[in-house]
């Protein structure tokens, strides 16, 4: 069941990098859901290396092919199984660097829990690219929840040293689409493209921060005390690689408050109950509380660098060293914000659910 | 199956703050496994409140109680349920602000999810108390990733805005015990104590940061793409109230570093390979790599304070202000240092029984 | 996680026979239901010891207490814990016999699977007497589906190689209390009593068979490929000991017949789709038709007898005799009539939950 | 979730009789097993329509396919896809028949759980189709336990009101492959031939009884007290579509006998403890006991017969008449035999790797 993400809205992952595919199954989905190839098809290219410089420079073109689960661009109740053929493979860098761990991927962790036997072939299961069926059952699950009127939205909000300046969400929705970053803040934006040209010169990489925010999702999602709403998108957003922190609201700076300052008033608005501010991220108790919900992903710089790094090689057991060549992307952060709105489309889909929110037929 | 947590070693929790009793079920632990009551009361009593000023001011005495699945001190393979019974309960402060939702409390939340019909005394199952029944599993976690050699160890290195500084593996050990606060620098712990009888004095409260570490972790734990190691210990670690942040290793930080340098090298050290720096958290593509696993938890500033504070009626549905009485900590952090090491006990524990490293039979 | 069943409604069962207590956690509850602890009790006394022959001598009073989840007679959303504390303990004559294995009991699978560890007395986990958790369990459900319209009726259809005759419905509820084997055919009953009276002067025990019947199910309930009703009835009806078959309408007797026989027309009756006869058992692809579901269940004669009978010291491993002394019924068939029927609630709540039938706040 | 088994070894289902495929994602194998796709296809064209009259007439050839989770022959510990690409598909006569309920069959009960939205070409999920995907996961079940020793082998016992005469192991495994019907009674197998050749003639059905047996499995497996050896056996057997009964050992006969009878004698053979009778079916307390585990499902006829039967319309709610045409198998008995040995070699796996008995790699 470790490939599964989800109690009633369930994703399964398989596939690998440089096998035949890359595929999800969605199990749960209510029957009679209007879903078409294009509506996955949009979230594919959004993780489509960017015009850019921000990209990888591998020509990917993932295209969606649909096994079951939906007949005439309707859900059937069935589960539902998608995959990406993969093309345009090239796995010979990676027989010649077959025992050579590469430094901050999984090479030594996966060599070992699984003996040798793993498909390392461009990281096989741990590659950036078993996201793409992450997204392809995001994509399913946001048709489901902006039925419901949930919108979620993703943006880069740092990428190496370098913060956007904090906009308001209209001008992030503008402004997302402008620039290949992803980023609401266009000035940020192009000083971001330059630090990423930078680094992709010196063969080296860099990282950033995704903010994730998840709008009109009604009170009531997450189900303490242990399948919180926190959680379970913390664990959710933690199955992409690179990501090593995530965090809510204030989040780490909420440690440095007063509980007069953190704490958000409520008030009545509109005849509804809200908060006067969003320290909380949306979220108490672990359940939503109607504010959007506001989640950050750290994501570490792409560990596939040119540059030379020591390294061990595991058949002999020997000091060596390494440059990593090949396709690889400077900077993965603005290819990783679509898969961040993705999981928490999972997820929140899921919890929605398990509220009793989403019903088990659309009708 | 929202109150239970983990999929081999499953601990399900039950008990309100002011009913009968806080409890907790274990299932899926070895038979043959050595336990005393001590042993779980002696992690109880560090979540105790501390002798200084760091913590709460009402006199709790968490006595576990064994109902099931020890006999003899000795584990019987069977669902073991330990339970503390409350006492010293007075619900007449909670009858009196009943429908005065608590500003950065479940109050809100649970209201709206549970009909009305939740417990609200003491906060329910929202209270920092459910988190004993977590510091009792962790007692047994912890006996059973003992065996294997595996120690975790969690201390705080922020209070307000004050940050301890780093300090070796032993200087934490030993520094812990000496200080309320459970940090290793003790001059910045002088400080925390100053700064929390401050605001205590003001009605208000501080949050903080814990950093907890696994020792001796061997390679392997961890189940991708979902199950991953940092997933499961995140969502273990906010099921904590006031938890609002996780992050592994360099964490928020390696956001801001370059490839090169965030990478963890490999080098071989007596015959074993290891990684000459720990960015990574001792986590690698979701599994352990056998480097110290690194967390840092954010807590948020206790949310019951005396001050005033705006908020709503929600049976009235009419503006109000709320001081919350009682006997509250006006800094929690140092009880949850425990609760920190218990969660991740828990998680390692579960986790280490999926790898197949600990035996259904304890000889 | 072996000790908990169901997904949505998730029961979790601890407690030994002869240790504290046997008691339950229902997980999954919706808020807003009253429950009194009479409810329960009206069912715990269901599995008494009946007034006439037919049952174990054993003065048993089983009470409910509540431990959490419930307050003011009214579920609150949060964990139920229900437990009975165990009375009138003697393990005297277990203690003798520890190491001689009872024919036809779990002493030899659960010496091997618990290293010897396993709570031997009275059976421990294994005994007839943990069945009263389930019981506790069944009478919350069964006060769910009530709600909604769903009736769950167990009788004995036989006792040895003596069978009742069908009767009618009515006929079956009016009957079932006039008699202490829950017997409609009042007639075959008479003949039961006599049956068992004369087994038990013998030393000697006798099984038979129940039948269960669930009334009003609508339409929808169970999960296909692999949650269908009937698999998820037949695996909770299984966790009663001494059951060794489960069938569903024709059951068996299917087996036999020309498929234009077995097949049950539908036609429409008062606006609604029925089918004329119910060979199906009210399942068809694993998911209920709305006609009566029929379930019968196989139980095995209790395999403690006085009578002696060959088998093996474990700790010598040496041949050896045994007779089984002590309080044990000659027939527990009768008593586990209710628990038939609690499991079958217990399955159908939690598949009404899946199918969104019964919503997660009860108004 | 519903369309995945098991908790370690899982299995999940999709695909439609009449869409692209029918697949089967098997999650939890360990790494380092070979497998080839001989091994798959060895036990599918087992599922084939025999040579003899036995079965369907449709010239089904399903070829496996391996899309992920097997390089080389061997498992990667990555989750493995396999699926049967659909050919010779003719959904013609279902769309004439739409709306026309099938008795026997899910067509009712499907309309109304999944709002008419599901597939009903072929009978959709509810296809004995389905069933080709679970014998390509109990291909790679019975490499895993078979490297333990364990064998799993299923016969057919009844076909219509014919019982096979009782043989013993080696016969039955001799004699199974020389009938289609896969009887090791040869004088009963003949006079089942032509009794289906009878009913198919009057354009009717069969049903049956078919017994599976899995030798040399440890004492140990299952995990009461919900997770039972029984209980999961009997749900696994149950999601084949037409199954109606389970029972195990003496099953429903055992309602009929003493205690004294029914309990199997505990005695030392070989320095190992096992019971003289086998009345248990190899289960005692929901764990294998080191004997033969024997089950036997009740098969009901074909519900597909020409045959006119009435039955209803479900658009325009009237009363109608039908008469299935299209290739369907008289007798579906002989080709489920091989579907029971898988859902056993999958459950029996699933258990044995809970109880550690089969490690997550594979050396």
């Amino acid at each position: 069941m470790e490939n599964s993400l989800g109690k009633l809205f369930t994703i399964t992952s398989f596939g690998e990098s440089h096998g035949r595919c890359v595929g999800i199954i969605i199990d749960g989905c209510p029957a009679g859901l209007a879903v078409t190839e294009d509506d996955i098809q949009k979230d594919l290219d959004k993780r489509r290396p960017g015009a850019g410089i921000a990209s990888t420079r591998r020509a990917e073109e993932d295209r969606v092919d649909v096994l079951s689960g939906i007949i005439d661009g309707t859900t059937t109740g069935a589960p539902i199984c998608l995959v990406i053929w993969n093309k345009d493979i090239d796995s010979r860098e990676y027989e010649k660097i077959r025992f050579l761990l590469r430094p901050g991927q999984a090479d030594y962790t996966a060599f070992v829990k699984y003996g040798g036997f793993n498909d390392f072939r461009g990281g096989g299961r741990f590659s950036g690219r078993i996201t793409a069926s992450f997204v392809m059952a995001g994509a399913i699950a946001r048709k489901l929840i902006n039925r419901i009127g949930i919108e979620v939205v993703a943006h880069t909000i740092q990428i190496g040293g370098i913060k956007a300046e904090p906009k308001e969400l209209d001008r992030i929705r503008e402004n997302l689409e402008k620039n290949p970053l992803k980023c609401a803040d266009l000035k940020a934006a192009a000083e971001m493209v330059k630090a990423i040209e930078k680094v992709r010169k010196e063969g080296d990489s860099l990282g950033g921060i995704i903010e994730g925010i998840a709008l009109n999702v009604p009170v009531g999602l997450g189900e303490p005390v242990f399948d919180t709403l926190d959680g379970e998108l913390a664990k959710a957003i933690l199955t992409i690689p690179a990501v090593k922190g995530v965090e809510f609201g204030a989040g780490f700076s909420a440690a440095a408050k007063k509980g007069s300052e953190n704490n958000d008033p409520f008030t009545i608005k509109g005849g509804k109950i809200v908060t006067t501010t969003n320290n909380s991220g949306g979220i108490l108790g672990g359940i939503s509380n109607g504010m959007p919900i506001v989640v950050r992903a750290a994501i570490k710089p792409t560990p596939s660098v040119e540059k030379n790094q020591p390294t061990v090689n595991i058949k002999d057991m020997e000091s060596a060293s390494l440059s990593v060549k090949g396709r690889h992307d400077a900077c993965i952060v603005p290819r990783a914000v679509v898969v961040v709105e993705s999981m928490m489309a999972v997820t929140i889909c899921d919890l929605a659910m398990r509220a009793g929110i989403i019903s088990r037929v659309i009708k």
